[in-house]
């Protein structure tokens, strides 16, 4: 499939692994590695917390959000056909069980996170059967879980006011596609992909990773900004329960972000990457 | 299917129609009446612009958008089948024929308008065959307008670079749900779907309407913004030549916003809808 043996071993290993960026080979019989990943170790859930971080200016200072999407199916069950010539379907695949278990996860994270809220987002009024049973795992993981508020609304709606007062959201969950979009959607909010961490979480690992490009062009010349993978890399701290750690390393950062004095040139700084990361080291 | 027949032969008749926003009556059997009226007339294309206006304040100042949504398949093709107990497959219609002519709407679009780019937004990273069949209609279609500029960019990128800096588009093309987000979310940077018209366009006719809600709490009481309705009116005016008519009622509309002082309470103002629209007429 293209992942050295040895990283697939590691993660079984381990139940655990962080990846920077991954390019896919173009051409045919080559399907996304990231999503090869994501499939040989059934990471169900997808999540990416977006927050405004001081230092970094964005048109938005509010937001706070935590996008849950499913990561199995939906669109992405990579069934397709062409019927006649000219005619092709995609499928979109909706399960009880992938729902359930994606719908019990964003209330479990909800709750182990202190949130107040979970979103559900579809358009159960165009595809009522698929949706429709998105829609209803929710609702009945919702009933169990009686001091997270919840509530239901489309996606299109969802992206209106998500770009109009973030403040309205907390914890959001959805089906593949819509989390492909909106977790990109919150992203820009708060300054990119360069910026916002992801975990892929199942039953047997879990793998960190910023989905950010790979940048080719600055390869090797210690431009990049790590902030992505590092913020991944306190995702997976908390993930292994080491709260105190991803708490003094997540302030390292967020605080020489802040100061603003050794940046990378993406946020509009002259400093290195390695200049970045000394200086977030010098604050542990 | 609920729409009175004098509405459709109307419409038959005179190839043409205004609308205000349809609530459709919640319970078995009813699909949505907007719906209905899209399929109806076969109005393949969906024509959303949305622009920045002086007078409304929103984050964003420099949106000059229009989405052009693919309107007859794709997710809404209506075709659901639950498999077996729990697993449901929504099926998205992709054919060349109509991808085809949407996308020539689109190019047509942007020539008389005079818009220099059209961007087709598309997932065919994921939906290989029906994303790529309809993105190979776009590029196919591009050909034959070398004075446009034509790109192609990923559903999400689209959302991500639309948020954070909605000046790098112009014309946007896409399937239909696509069309169903990025219409709202760019409505959400204008304003929201009280300031933004919409036109329906088909072969034989043409529908134009306010996609917002119905508001039944505020029938009856002139407190309704028209500003919607009046725009996609005058989108109407355009598609039947009558540009310069649509041209003295929209300064007069955006004169009248930019003023301020007769805005309706949805924008801070404490104008009723007769008064707001008298002082547009007043303008005239
Ligand atoms: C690279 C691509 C296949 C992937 C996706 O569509 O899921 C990416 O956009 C993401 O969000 O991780
Ligand atoms: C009302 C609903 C069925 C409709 C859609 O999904 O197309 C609406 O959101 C729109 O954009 O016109």
């Amino acid at each position: 499939m293209g992942i050295p043996q040895k990283a697939i071993d590691s993660v079984n290993a381990n139940k655990i692994g962080l990846k920077g960026p991954l390019m896919t080979p173009v051409g045919k019989g080559y399907r996304s590695l990231n999503l090869a990943l994501r499939k040989e170790f059934d990471l169900y859930a997808n999540v990416r917390p977006c927050k405004s971080m001081e230092g970094i200016k964005t048109l938005y200072d509010n937001v706070d959000v935590v996008t849950i999407r499913e990561n199995t199916e939906g669109e992405y069950s990579g069934i397709e056909h062409e019927i006649v010539d000219g005619v092709v379907q995609s499928i979109k695949l909706i399960t009880e069980e992938a729902s359930m278990r994606v719908a019990e996860f964003a209330f479990v994270f909800a709750k182990e996170n202190k949130r107040k809220k979970v979103t559900a987002v579809h358009k159960a009024n165009i595809m009522r059967m698929s949706d429709g049973l998105f829609l209803r795992c929710c609702r009945d993981v919702a009933t169990k879980y009686p001091d997270i508020k919840f509530e239901e609304r489309y996606l299109d709606t969802v992206c209106l006011n998500m770009v109009q007062d973030p403040a309205k959201f907390d914890v959001l969950v959805m089906p593949n596609l819509y989390g492909d979009i909106m977790s990109d959607l919150c992203s820009g909010l708060v300054g990119g992909l360069g910026l916002t961490p992801s975990g892929n979480i199942g039953k047997n690992g879990a793998l960190f990773e910023s989905v950010h490009g790979t940048a080719p062009d600055i390869a090797g010349k210690d431009m990049a900004n790590p902030t992505a993978l590092l913020l991944s890399a306190i995702m997976m701290l908390r993930h292994l329960k080491l709260h105190e750690d991803a708490e003094r390393i997540q302030n390292a950062c967020y605080q020489v972000l802040k100061e603003g004095k050794a940046l990378t040139g993406d946020l509009g700084g002259t400093a290195k990457c390695s200049e970045f990361t000394n200086a977030i080291i010098s604050k542990l």
